[in-house]
């Protein structure tokens, strides 16, 4: 039995008290992967942001709004974890200022810098003990492949899932799961309850069972 | 019977074709309110955002993703209606600039510049006709009153109701109902099924009953 993180859903990063930069992602997959991973008998902590599916009850969900709490909520964690699931789709740029009122409307231009936040599955991949794993998920519009091999070698990923935009908030998906350096081990398609079920399937048979 | 029109549920405004800027309107109240109008017999159109909760089944709901899509369809069905309630949250900015491919992470900031969406109901309540009513929906967090009794009367509205940004996406809220041209006419608090029948009942009473 293996302990095992997933981070799951979006996360905010609220411009003033009302408005935030996000993205549609829905936590199906993440729900889909933990119900896989809980019928294999294994033992599963979700860090989530805001969605309203349903988790496994019994999964442990740990709610955080905002990239910066889900990395402190999975660094927290991913010690006592035997691996990691990054299927989240954290928010990726964060205002340079939050604004404590609401922005009110005066005709003019709205000028917002971003930076960017820190990489969830980066931080996990570079600081991970050799008996650790990590798979990531990557979403790329342009280039794909390309970048997705690149994606997990910079985060020193194990595994990669490689979905396309249509993904998001979609009851269904494709995807194709990539080894280092650059191997294609499966492409698969179907609804996000079967494909969690097969990508688990293939993360404990690779990942998990060859682990003494 | 009146034919009433109700905007529900947020809008978003993509920057790319994965992120977007929105808010955490959930559709809630709209749903309660549709609920309250159909038990009383009303006829009920529904122009909403996406929204995870689902509208009675007797709505006629029309799907839209943004500002000026929620503005499109409520402009071509408020002439139908005899009123229209207004609680949708559109975001009330558009990026300058939509970019066809997701923007990769570069190490630099990300300025975004934003122009203003067009008011809904301030276009419905400045176009109406003599025998249309209208109620707009303010979440306000300074000044809330003065702000909203501007509102109303900036954009004709013939009832407002104000509340606090803790609001949205809860389960439970704490409302102001304003008539023109800065009379209180209730304040109520408690779960948005029973606030979104209180707040009908006010509309009824007030708007749609005295019409012959």
């Amino acid at each position: 039995m293996a302990r095992i993180l997933i981070t799951s859903g979006p996360t905010r990063q609220y411009i003033d008290p009302v408005r935030f930069l996000s993205n549609a992602s829905s936590g199906r997959m993440g729900a889909a992967l933990a119900t896989a991973a809980l019928r294999a008998g294994h033992e599963v902590l979700i860090v989530s942001g805001p969605v309203e599916i349903a988790y496994p009850r019994e999964a442990c969900v740990v709610p955080v709004m905002t990239t910066a709490e889900m990395l402190a909520e999975a660094e927290r964690l991913f010690p006592t974890c035997d691996g990691v699931i990054g299927v989240a789709a954290p928010c990726d740029y964060r205002p340079c200022e939050v604004s404590p009122h609401k922005l009110s409307k005066t005709g003019k231009r709205l000028v917002l810098s971003f930076v960017e936040t820190p990489d969830i599955i980066a931080t996990l991949g570079l600081s991970k003990r050799p008996d650790q794993w990590v798979v990531g998920f990557a979403l790329e519009t342009d280039d794909p492949r390309l970048r997705a091999v690149r994606k997990m070698n910079a985060k020193n990923c194990d595994m990669l899932v490689l979905n396309g935009p249509s993904v998001i908030n979609s009851p269904v998906a494709e995807v194709e799961i990539l080894r280092r350096p650059d191997v294609t081990v499966a492409k698969l398609c179907g609804s996000k309850r079967v494909l969690g079920r097969k990508i688990f399937q293939i993360i404990e048979k690779t990942l998990i069972l060859p682990t003494p």
